[in-house]
């Protein structure tokens, strides 16, 4: 992969920090100290909150290097914290990143890999303020905390969703997943036949959709000027059924989703089908697609119903023990979060 | 070591996550949500900037489970971190903590850990307010970040000392590394003959050091009621002698450091010397203190001089190439950053 080779131990963990952060710049205001002290300074707006959530990605669990870009890597540490920012209606401001590299890792493999956090931190005004870098005997590890404001009124918990709630979900769903399908079977591919190029040919939408998600801060200004302060949010990180069930046993609600409302991109819809999996499971169960799953009272019906933003998929009730899907023909089931594993045990 | 062994899969991620955090309560009414959606909310004190630090640990290579209880790893953990939030003047309020591990781990072996943190969090009234708990295929990493306020003029950055500033360190110096020797020793000791009992009496305060650190959140008080802002500080984590350097190289300063002035206990001299060890050099290169590194200007002289918490070890100088150290006997010689590597390689 690299032209070039430059080990790590050349330049020890203060040089490579130093080469890591060259030409570094803070978008806001702010930030008032970044990398390079003991800690970061930086202060809220007037009358903000601060929001803070963190995450960890472990190689081989998270993430598989044998078809995950390095600068992709970087971008998506970055951006499935952002999402969480989002998540409580928040904006999303700076990170901290902490990153542990065993030392098969050249310098100029760090570098890309940084190159995508800051493509990230740049696409999102955010600004990379600190972190630590170290060694591990084993992999790639990456820690990423990020920071965000909002006014007190405006934050979002998950447990705020009332009986006859709208449930609203913003995007389209299971391109993450078939994305990450169609990586494994090139990888299969290629194990059997290492020369073989992989075909990813049409599939572009959903490569990107899982190599490449994005945050939707986008969502969070619109709510902004719809003047619409959801009842419960999350962002959708395990697949929609387990989200779901996440606002309404927080909430104390039941809740019944419409399988038919379920928005599904037709790409993956086809994907689906030519790799014998149902594109329903996928949407509910896949993941990682980085949507936003919020609740809003019935009067803001109107506000919602035609936005080309966002579907509405369903309602809470006042059952707690309520968790119905309505198919496609009229029936009712169980709606479960059966994550990646049981998905994968029933394909 | 548990008599108990509850494999962490019965409980799942959400199951672990309650049974750790059950019973948590906040100190700080600056905390407004913890633990439990998809980021904490916590605000800032008037007028008070917020200070953020992160650090990420690896097993095998920041620590040993052969002799560091998980307890210990905890505490010492959060309390790094907190060391860090104290070395730029601030106090520490929350934590977040992200915590990657293999299926080796039980239940009660993570409830160890997270007791530990817990222990660290009441001591220094500081909040563990989010986190993330996930698997990991090589052993423990753990990411802690750590936040904290201070008034925007006392915060003390690195770069901050001037031509003829005194050199001041709180605490003694050495002990921590010379903790960590004897337990390499004892662990070797084992490996050759499995059956023998550790024998670490007499060494209770090295080991203490060296497993359960301490943040000096005392002498962040002690100099708020002098009313003494530093002008650099730092904290000792890879030795007096790089820290020192960090100080003069941010600084634009030279530096030098009186041997006999560099505070050591008897204990840790002792054992030093037992171990063929250079006590100087443990001082100056062993890490792990976690002391605070200050410079004052020389009109606060009085103020520090006989202070028992502080020792007045050096100061600055306006020549930015000066790295002294003038030895028991007058002589001068270059002060040297070795880390823990140089001083192994050495011993």
């Amino acid at each position: 992969m690299d032209a070039e080779r430059t080990e790590i131990g050349t330049l020890g963990e203060f040089g490579l920090i130093a080469e890591l952060t060259k030409g570094m710049k803070h978008n806001r205001e702010e930030t008032h100290l970044g990398v390079g002290d003991d800690a970061a300074v930086i202060s809220a707006l007037p009358g903000q909150r601060s929001l803070i959530s963190t995450d960890l990605l472990c190689e081989g669990i998270h993430f598989d290097l044998t078809y995950v870009p390095l600068k992709h890597l970087g971008y998506k540490a970055v951006v499935v914290n952002l999402s969480d920012i989002c998540a409580m209606n928040g904006t999303p401001t700076q990170i901290v990143v902490g990153l542990a590299l065993s030392n098969r890792f050249s310098v100029e493999a760090v570098k890309e890999l940084y190159d995508g956090m800051r493509l990230a931190c740049e696409r999102y005004k955010v600004d990379l303020v600190g972190g630590d870098t170290t060694s591990s005997q084993a992999g790639l590890v990456l820690s990423v905390t990020a920071m965000g404001q909002a006014l007190p009124d405006d934050i979002v918990r998950r447990g705020g969703a009332s009986d006859g709630d709208l449930l609203v979900v913003s995007g389209e769903l299971g391109g993450a997943y078939m994305g990450l399908q169609i990586l494994e079977r090139e990888k299969l591919v290629f194990k059997e036949a290492p020369g073989a190029q992989p075909d990813l040919t049409g599939h572009e939408a959903l490569l990107e959709r899982q190599l490449k998600p994005e945050a939707r801060t986008d969502v969070i200004t619109e709510l902004q000027r719809l003047e619409l302060v959801p009842s419960a949010m999350i962002d959708i990180s395990d697949g929609l059924a387990s989200e779901a069930l996440h606002i309404a046993a927080q909430s104390g609600c039941g809740v019944r989703i419409h399988e038919e409302k379920i928005p599904m991109a037709e790409q993956m819809y086809e994907t689906a089908r030519e790799f014998n999996l149902d594109p329903t499971l996928c949407a509910l169960s896949g993941g990682e697609d980085y949507e936003l799953l919020f609740t809003v009272p019935q009067d803001r019906y109107e506000d919602i119903r035609n936005h080309p933003m966002f579907s509405i998929i369903g309602h809470m009730t006042d059952d707690p023990k309520e968790r119905t899907l309505i198919t496609r023909n009229g029936m009712e089931t169980e709606l479960k979060a059966q994550g990646w594993d049981g998905l994968k045990s029933d394909a």
